[in-house]
């Protein structure tokens, strides 16, 4: 099982991906991407979908037209793991 | 353009959607879906995706694992139109 990032890599993994938040009252990270319209969000999704399912490590997400929040924290763990850092890197190329 | 639902049309439409909502502070109605797991609830979300595209009319959703919330108005008219109604049937047709 994944476990709890350390404080120090916690904030070594902040500094490192571009655009995501920490978020207030859990620990967990957050994103806001946008697209061109709801095909691109939804591809964006997709792709997103397929490699949670590889991992086995989903995101909650909320989508309304060309924008989709994503946040990521490890259930399991309660709170952010490597999973959560390589899921959020595969966002960010799956945004492109 | 899709005109907003009459207050007796809104009744006798929120009377037949079993399980959708009225939510409160919007005119909108919104269904909470839940699935076998993570597969199942982002093929649900597949298939109301691809309607929503061909309609041209969109949801506002959150999906957490097995789970989706949507929340369905028609952002152009301000509020409840035919367009949700037709949606709204969708999603739990595709949820069947």
């Amino acid at each position: 099982m994944a476990e709890k990032l350390s404080p120090e890599r916690r904030d070594e993994v902040l500094a490192g991906l571009a655009g995501w938040r920490a978020v207030e009252n859990r620990d967990a990270i957050a994103k806001s991407f946008r697209f061109a319209d709801f095909n691109a969000a939804f591809g964006f999704m997709s792709r997103v979908a397929l490699m949670a399912e590889k991992m086995d490590h989903h995101p909650e997400w909320f989508n309304v037209y060309n924008r989709v929040e994503v946040l990521l924290s490890t259930h399991d763990a309660g709170g952010l793991t490597e999973l959560d850092v390589r899921l959020a890197r595969f966002c960010d190329e799956a945004a492109g």
